[in-house]
């Protein structure tokens, strides 16, 4: 299998950290996530948002977005609730995950530690810390009284929550403000056959 | 069940429109999207992002994201594909949906046909506008050389991205500019059971 990868994308490190708990090998190629400029080479056909991470299954056939690529993975393996409302709150973390969490805490990450923060966008960034604020704070009163987003393992939720969660202290977010956020941090690094993003 | 539910918003036709064609009952409780004040007490400990739409079972159990109330009412029936790969691929398209299309399209629309371009929010709408057109034109990328976005049927990833696109029009996107999703729509249309938005 081949993964079109980036080093940095937390949205890539969900999928590197799926693949290493399950054991899966596969070829890693690296693209720029500044200069997109041969995006629709590279990716053209294989995902229609031409965005990282795109996966080439050995048969030629490509899935995109990171949640689907987990789901394909993670469908009947440990990671995976075998009930049915557990899967359904397993998608509902991993939904708000790409629609509350990520565009918010992976965006400011970006400006702050790695391009800075595009001219004319300076109004956002206020913003966009804000909103990061607020799905942290979600998932600190979910783990409050939960080890886990679903049920009492480690599923796809908690992998897709940590990729952005455990670097947001490089956009400037201070996580020592979320302490069962923190804790829960731990426990997923904790579990046998973890890897660190920059591995 | 309770659906917490707003007449225009397209992510809760994403779900009514579902459970249209399985025929199964429901009650509807409509919510305020621009006065969003009650939502702590209403939606708290049923929804992390307190949004609708949220669905609260018949034991009382709850689930937000219209992504993950699809899949669970979808699962085992028609409208979700039995391949695995098949599985991934329509996943692929409802997180492309919620990443790239709905907060393009869905904001445009709402600014330009319910409540105006708020203020300091006016520099956003041009790049709302082209990020919309970028969502279109992958849709119709795909659709040139397929009736459905995944396999032969209308799956979840079709009735999630028409719930918007057959009204990006509210949101002065000219569709004439993309007639496989024009086509793509009318099919989606003509499925029995189908029902408006507006019903």
């Amino acid at each position: 299998m081949l993964l079109y990868d980036n080093a940095i994308s937390g949205n890539c490190y969900k999928v590197r950290l799926l693949l290493a708990h399950l054991g899966l090998p596969y070829e890693r190629r690296e693209l720029d996530v500044v200069d997109r400029s041969n995006r629709p080479d590279v990716l053209g056909g294989l995902n229609p948002s031409l965005r990282v991470p795109t996966i080439v299954l050995d048969d030629g056939r490509a899935i995109g977005e990171s949640g689907a690529i987990l789901s394909y993975f993670g469908e009947g393996t440990r990671f995976v609730p075998a009930d049915r409302y557990d899967r359904a709150q397993m998608l509902q973390w991993m939904f708000f995950e790409q629609y509350d969490h990520e565009p918010a805490i992976a965006v400011v990450r970006f400006w702050l530690h790695y391009s800075g923060v595009p001219a004319g966008f300076e109004d956002r960034f206020e913003e966009k810390k804000a909103a990061g604020y607020r799905a942290l704070g979600a998932m600190e009163r979910h783990l409050e009284t939960h080890e886990w987003f679903v049920g009492d393992v480690m599923t796809l939720a908690d992998i897709v929550l940590y990729a952005y969660t455990h670097v947001a202290g490089e956009g400037g977010f201070e996580l020592e403000r979320f302490p069962a956020d923190g804790a829960w941090l731990g426990r997923v690094a904790a579990v046998p056959g973890h890897i660190p993003i920059d591995e």
